[in-house]
């Protein structure tokens, strides 16, 4: 992982920290903390508690709300302490939740595409990290951060349409949640996204 | 396996045994009986050969018929081998086939619910046995294990309706199964079980 | 691998090559070769570029045109290169593509059944040799394998109408895909095969 990492760097290839764990087990908090001091990361993504675990060990963040969930009463707290983490460490930091929050420390996205169902199946989240790697070894920005972040949510959301036509269930959904990835197009991206420059 | 198990012991954690092939190779058998004398288990699961494997070594099983399917004819026989089994042991005993058969030595229960679909994929043996370890790990009684048995074969018969409404095949009915098993409720399993008290 | 290929030639067991990466790896070639000169295979299985890997070092190959894809253009000469490899090695060579193309030295068969969708999932290819074992293993014949080929793009071809008439992706594709094998009878066979004689 570490010279992988670091090899990576070495010819300018985009890498991203998927921190699953981090702040749930000391080793997986050690671990991520030592590759994000020896690797730079272009995209950092995590719940709100895992990226919290990695940075609101900092004075500045210690105001944030112990919730692990992003809802309108904590967004505004949560997009602040975002956008400072992204501007101190220098990467993408993405959080994902109901909302889902994303800044490169100058600006910052919010995003309301997805649906619960997305949390009945495993493997989700994964999904939404090889998206990212799909999308920012196209372009490294964060607007390429945001197209994944919304064509993932987005076909979540149709997905679920087509799980309620056919009285299906989740392993069904899992299917369609693949199937609406394979047939996003550029329109319905355009069409469906739910973002906002916060 | 070992260790885990009389860890579980201590600590009063229900344990199950799935005893998958007893009977089939000498290991897998010597291993089961070598389990069944080191841990208490609160469920022993498996067909009829299987069960029989591990338990018609006595001499009051030895007029169970050979045949290693449950129906009607063998159905007295059976019952009065898991019974006793059951008994002997001091654990539930659970044998499935067409229909399946559970007991704790004093009452013993036959399940007529599951369609023949369910053997036509991997894996719905396996699903039953995470519900047995769901179920039991809330309630450890013999009720617990029947109310799992019979949401399973409901489950794959809605799964089957699905499946020929759609005209669709086995991996389409792996998929309605989870689905059905996802969508079931209390109503559902109450109106559909299908047992009988022996 | 070397063992087990041996020891079925002892028995008189059939065994089937699939030369997955041939001419892609030094590593890979190697080894397909060495497995080519010390067991004797029933079917030898590639696409355009693998099978050339391993028999277009011959000096009769060398018109072959270098492209990977099998079309109206290039038919007739993939035709002659495979007959005669099959011939000089003495057994069934399968190249699969758009149009599969199978020989056993002596007769050759093009198939035209399949369509693009079966490369839109990870796995096709794979079942297609699990399905040349079962077939080879009841009977060791070209016409053996020529039905499972059929089978496979047939399945692919119904798969499609099921997938356009749901609206569905790649994911259910692969569902659809299994549950036509499933479905497949002799008469759908036998109505839906696409083949001819060269």
């Amino acid at each position: 992982m570490f010279l992988g990492g670091k090899r990576a760097n070495e010819l300018n290839k985009p890498v991203i920290l998927d921190a699953v764990a981090a702040g749930a087990t000391k080793y997986r908090t050690n671990e991520a903390n030592k590759l994000l001091n020896e690797v730079n990361f272009s995209v950092i993504k995590g719940n709100v508690s895992e990226i919290k675990a990695l940075f609101a060990g900092e004075s500045s963040t210690r105001g944030v709300d112990a919730s692990e969930e992003i809802d309108e009463n904590n967004i505004d707290e949560l997009v602040f302490f975002v956008k400072n983490s992204a501007k101190k460490i220098n990467s993408i930091i993405l959080v994902t939740g109901k909302i889902d929050i994303l800044s490169d420390g100058n600006k910052t996205y919010i995003v309301k595409n997805g649906v619960d169902e997305m949390a009945a199946i495993t493997g989700s989240g994964c999904m939404l990290s090889a998206f990212l790697s799909a999308f920012v070894a196209v372009e490294n920005s964060l607007e390429s951060v945001l197209a994944a972040v919304c064509t993932m949510g987005l076909a979540g959301e149709k997905a679920l349409e087509t799980m309620i036509k056919n009285n299906a269930g989740n392993s069904s959904y899992r299917n369609y949640l693949i199937d609406e990835v394979y047939k996003m197009t550029k329109y319905a991206l355009d069409k469906g996204a739910k973002y906002e420059l916060k």
